[in-house]
């Protein structure tokens, strides 16, 4: 791993953006039926579209990520200063290197990280949406992202690349607009949310939803369902660790303790590490966009009764990379591979990489040579096929 | 399968029984030091002992189970005509046959389905003891027991069987009193409670204890933690079953419904099915008893950094099977390897199954003919060589 110190003059400097769009009375229309606008999405971008517009990388975030996807931001007054959640894969010389393409991340539809969601401010109201907000799907997403892609006057995408529900974008996209996308990279992902998955979403948002200061999703006035979503987002945390991971990194330590405390404190270290990512993410996350997000996922499904939406001979002229990891069991490597089989039907041009880690599903977000060196040659063979 | 109508004849008839010791001032002293008594325990038994009172099957149930293993209640006005959650493994005929061995269950201490725990009178004040109940072990569950066995005059027991929880008393069992014990079947449990397992039972307990209706424990006069409890059922339910299981009996059908919601209500089978669970446990179990066993379980540790328990010559005269579920990922098969390695270092005679099954952690509850083999020849076996 390199020295943040020694990065740190490489280091990018962005600014979060906005952009606008389905101003009434041209609201969108989105897969439930109702009509939502306008939407702003914020995003960011590093690095330089070039003249032809072709190198652009679209990565998509995952369920409670945001657009800050690498380097810190320019303006002292911003609320973080943390890099963005992927900055050892983006930024100058890193596999998506942001010296030879022009990457976007925008926050996605239904979050709360400047893209309008439930804590949004309704215009018809004046006061946020609440679960007045209505149901977004993946599909509503990726057709948001469109119109930023439009905006921004790119005609053909180099790579869209993301992990989880990032990679559900992924998919949906290349579904949705195959011709505007030359390559695609699923990571940990699925193409229809299991069972397992539905159920672990379903007991966090029982979490939120039976807190009693959750009030039907009118809470921004007051405070909030505090409780119910440190609990939801503990149960996140069990599910994107793994068994192996969490003996490695805890096992029976105790936490500042010699012995067991016999009462109901933190006795062991993943006990007090549950309870601080509940509590940090409190602080910043909206209970209600955890809501419609895992809802979205739990609604994804490519392979649903009406047909598969993957098996389209338009989809043939993309090239695809699907990475999973071996110790991710909310995205097994088994649902990868009926990805890749579909996408084989196609007669796509499809590589697939099972990365052997030990970090569950958490694994597509951390340092990892291998996957960096994967992402990076993949990225490198799809810009000299596009001539970039 | 048989066909209940047809068993219905043979069915037991049982009752339950209490067995009450530690009278002030001989209070037992428990592994935290705090002095807990009277403590009564709920019991049942089934089949008769012998005259040499060597055909003694003692079953150690799990976390949230009873002393009800088999048969219906006698008594009409009983709260429940249920079969015990056992029977089809304990009863005439079956593998735990009631015709040959006497069986015995005892409810663990800690518990609330009649033996004493935090939702007992405190006799010092006349109301619940709530969480001023001393925190117990799964040795102090032990040692309870042995008072039961004492006061029946058992001297050694045929066979110990038990899963998960239970599994942890019946290694207990075999480090606390060898001589008392013949053999030990330990089904789908470890020798240590993993950093995971600890993990899912953190979130379990502050689901409850952030519930506001916990109110610290003292809510007997109250409404108490339903939604909290509700919630914890609906995570300990998700680790009983297996990715595997839940897409086969669910997969992602809808409920009742042709479309999904576009809201929150339930849209999946998955959904409906946790929701009822939670739901259904609130009306049984009391919130207080589940902090105090999932804490038990937490603590259960044989191999510390003070020395392996189960390394004891003491040990080697006790037979032993150790079975495990191909798909019990929250005590899977490695653990039990553990477990069969170590005993092999007393020189125990121990035989190891590993038994495929889509299950999950529940396999060792549901009816399966190659566990209900495995089991009746082992305790044919033992009861030759004991001479009964």
């Amino acid at each position: 791993m390199t020295d943040n110190s020694i990065q740190q003059p490489q280091s990018l400097m962005v600014e979060k953006q906005y952009f606008t769009f389905a101003q009434p009375p041209n609201e969108m229309v989105l897969d439930s039926g109702a009509r939502l606008g306008p939407i702003t999405l914020a995003y960011e971008s590093y690095g330089t579209l070039n003249e032809q517009k072709n190198n652009a990388v679209l990565v998509l975030h995952a369920c409670t990520g945001d657009a800050h996807v690498a380097g810190h931001y320019s303006d002292e007054n911003c609320s973080t200063s943390k890099p963005g959640w992927w900055d050892n894969m983006v930024g100058p010389g890193k596999p998506i290197d942001t010296d030879r393409y022009f990457v976007i991340c925008s926050n996605i539809l239904g979050s709360c990280c400047g893209t309008t969601g439930p804590s949004s401010i309704n215009p018809e109201t004046g006061k946020p949406f609440g679960c007045s907000f209505p149901m977004v799907t993946i599909r509503d997403m990726v057709r948001a992202q469109k119109q930023l892609i439009d905006h921004l006057e790119i005609k053909k995408i180099m790579a869209l690349i993301g992990g989880s529900v990032g990679g559900m974008q992924v998919l949906r996209w290349c579904v949705e607009y195959p011709e505007m996308v030359a390559s695609a990279i699923p990571l940990a992902t699925t193409t229809r949310h299991s069972a397992q998955a539905i159920a672990f979403n379903e007991v966090a948002r029982q979490a939120i939803m039976t807190d009693p200061d959750w009030n039907n999703g009118d809470y921004y006035e007051g405070k909030g369902p505090h409780h119910g979503l440190a609990v939801a987002r503990m149960i996140g945390h069990v599910t994107y660790l793994s068994d192996e991971s969490m003996r490695n990194k805890f096992g029976r330590r105790l936490q500042n303790r010699s012995s067991v405390s016999f009462d109901f404190d933190v006795d062991f270290e993943i006990e007090s590490y549950l309870r601080h990512q509940g509590t940090k993410f409190v602080s910043r996350f909206d209970a209600n966009s955890l809501l419609y997000i895992t809802k979205a996922a739990d609604y994804f499904d490519l392979e649903s009764s009406e047909g598969c939406s993957l098996i389209d001979e338009k989809l043939s002229d993309t090239t695809f990379l699907v990475i999973s990891f071996s110790s991710d069991w909310l995205y097994p490597t088994y649902q990868s591979k009926t990805l890749v089989s579909i996408l084989k039907k196609n007669g796509c041009d499809v590589s697939f990489c099972e990365i052997e880690a030990q970090w569950g599903h958490d694994a597509f977000l951390l340092p990892n040579p291998r996957l960096n060196t994967i992402i990076e040659k993949f990225l490198l063979r799809i810009s000299n096929e596009q001539g970039i």
